[in-house]
């Protein structure tokens, strides 16, 4: 996992995760510094992770972290050498801790640090329109273009030779070389992730960011989340049409075609090679395989194999869905 | 009905509303002055009302109006209290008396009032970012932000702890305390409501509002349209994803939860708790009931009753259709 | 064919235009000079055409195009007046020739010439909102309203009373009189067409325009792009709803309505008096006849005949949906 943007608030006592966790503290740990939060496979000593589902059972056994924030009927699949943190909700204190670590990534208001590009240090290197706001933590490489009344906001960095259209908002997204980013599209914004509480519900803090390979085109008003733990992934000469949605998490491949108001649900992932007709949707947490053709309109709601065809809804075999439907 | 945007240029004579409608006064109307025009349920005594299908029959006997636009064949449901105004076309008349009592609802042009924040007596009281406009008769409470580019045209009352996007757009709505609204939302334009006529459709006029209840959220690129008679209504706590669309008159209740990209039709009804997948699909005049799960992609064609889970096109029993889909 | 708005580099020599095509000039070719490239239809002497399924033989046989892009399995059906040039990819052979004479017509980027209309001769003439740039070779008609951050790029023509939204970008386009284009639309922007290969697709040049007919309404965040070759077509006084999008070389008939959501892929044929709920998708290439009703979530993959009542995926008559859906 990366996490180039957000400022760890770490080290932390794990006296005070327990305390915001409304626990109190066994005797035999030790006040011991945690340095930060990450996934199950991704963390190392002095961190702690999180472990919520016996899908993930065998990275459990293998976690490296200190310390893991779990249930009751899991917790004895953790090695010796991680502690348990036994809750009732582990996503909530998940989020809890996460947001402890960084505190800056629930906030997703409007960047306040954003000004005009003419007062920056990109005004000589950048070809750009009227009304172009840069944040803080910008970088912007050699040949760029930024139409007008765009807005770079905080934790963006732009690669060479990429052309940003008019009224495009971006923060948190690494954008690679010879990318095009067309009008109006919303990239590396909080994903839909919250805890549904009666009369006020509980976001959860996004700390990935999106990240957008070399040649990459997204099409006019196009909308990419960034993820929560991991980053949103677009991959290297993807093309996506207008109109699409990209939801937290979703990793896609390279050389693959995503045509109009496509919408990929939360986590899943994508392979290379894959052509999704217009107006298909994908659910989220599936995996898509490589070389695979998604006919317009179709709803996948399984994992699907390389080199499949489908369509339909639930998307099947496209020769046994257009028999069927005869 | 709330109406408080639309100004009311009533009262009116009835002579001067039945010329409107090429009708010649009968002997027995004296030229008495209608204050307003309102649906069957909400109309008083000294006002117009219309009633155009069966299906609203037993509301019509009880109207407190003391006109009705009808046709012959309805005219004999109403009370001796409310005087029939026989027409070919109740809904095409409707829509002519609600444009004289409201010429301003069927103009839905770019506000011209709306002025540089800086301006005005917001520019101490909220946040704002760069190139922000405010139109004539807004309200805005403690604590609110607005982002860049984002225009609040005329008619329109933001709460306190509220959070607005930058490249916004919002008129005649009511929001109220702690909503988020995220970039690039279109809220309370006219919806898509007129009388196809070849060559040159006829627009209704739209003299609804958007209200947007306590914690709400609305994501990036949704639009919602303002209702015609009624209000469009999104209830406390409720949260929408990215790409929605929620047309004119569709109420929506407490703590519901809406995935990217789904669109609602016009005057439909959705209950508390509900959650609908993204990508799905709802017909207008529905009522969706309390606590329902629509699946991602599914398309509802019918009412929807309590506690139901539902998916497919069109939807039915989730079981069911997974069954049958095999 | 219609191309008001790229500028034609012709004419070019025919030794030119087979070099790019790493083709090796034939003895019998005279080094002759070609003004343009044409679809097969509208092509005449002195211009080049391509010809690249045997869909089109029909078409082949009476073109009067000199010169033909096409296959070794192809070139028999020209007539003796075309000579053939044999490529292994008519298509991608036919963009690098278009690009060729229509270098500006690939370039997608901002538009570097738009200015404040405050210093263009439109600003007396037009009403217009805050910060509205207008670029070159625009025309605007009488009684015209421009909404607030609008961007009139390059190569627009407006005509009488029309009403244009706030935070809207349109190139390539000619609109007609009395139409409404509602905030945040994306009109004439180059189509999703390009030729797949791996680690770099090439896009292919779309010299074509947007024509919207009198009396069109275009709702909320809705994108047309533009033709690649002929034009994309919004007949008169059909209205659309927000979120729409309508892709390249499509063509919708007169006094047809399309609800919000709807997609139509691109070079579709759409009749008169069409109706197309919300959510809807129709695939590419298709034709759709007059007086057809297509049922809100449809996804249309066949030919439609005119009259036809159809609902479903793949769409099919509507009652045998419904009785089959039970």
């Amino acid at each position: 996992m990366i996490n180039p943007f957000f400022k760890n608030n770490g080290p932390l006592k794990i006296s005070e995760l327990l305390k915001l966790l409304n626990i109190s503290q066994k005797e035999e740990i030790n006040n011991e510094e945690i340095l930060d939060i990450k996934e199950l496979f991704y963390s190392n000593k002095n961190e702690i992770t999180f472990f919520h589902s016996k899908k993930y059972k065998d990275l459990a056994k293998i976690t490296k972290a200190s310390f893991c924030i779990t249930t009751e009927n899991l917790k004895n699949n953790l090695p010796k050498s991680c502690k348990s943190i036994v809750v009732d909700n582990v996503l909530v204190a998940t989020s809890k801790i996460t947001e402890k670590f960084y505190p800056s990534s629930i906030n997703d208001n409007f960047d306040n640090t954003a000004t005009d590009i003419k007062e920056t240090k990109f005004k000589d290197k950048v070809k750009f329109g009227n009304n172009v706001l840069i944040g803080d933590n910008v970088s912007i490489g050699t040949n760029c273009l930024i139409g007008h009344n765009s807005i770079i906001e905080k934790n963006v960095s732009i690669g060479n030779n990429c052309s940003i259209g008019s009224n495009v908002i971006i923060r948190n997204t690494l954008i690679k070389n010879n990318v095009n980013i067309l009008d109006s599209c919303i990239i590396g914004k909080c994903g839909f992730g919250f805890f549904p509480i009666n009369n006020n519900n509980l976001r959860y803090p996004h700390i990935g960011a999106v990240m957008i390979e070399d040649n990459c085109e997204i099409g006019c008003s196009t909308t990419i989340d960034r993820g929560s733990m991991s980053n949103t992934v677009i991959g290297k000469n993807t093309f996506l049409d207008n109109q699409i949605h990209i939801a937290h998490n979703v990793k896609i491949g390279e050389n693959s075609i995503i045509a109009g108001q496509v919408g990929i649900a939360g986590s899943s992932i994508i392979g290379n090679n894959v052509r999704i007709g217009g107006h298909a949707g994908i659910s989220g947490h599936l995996k898509i395989g490589n070389n695979v053709d998604i006919a317009g309109g179709s709803g996948v709601i399984r994992d699907i194999p390389d080199n499949s065809r489908i369509m339909g809804y639930p998307a099947k075999n496209i020769r046994d869905f257009l028999k069927e439907s005869r």
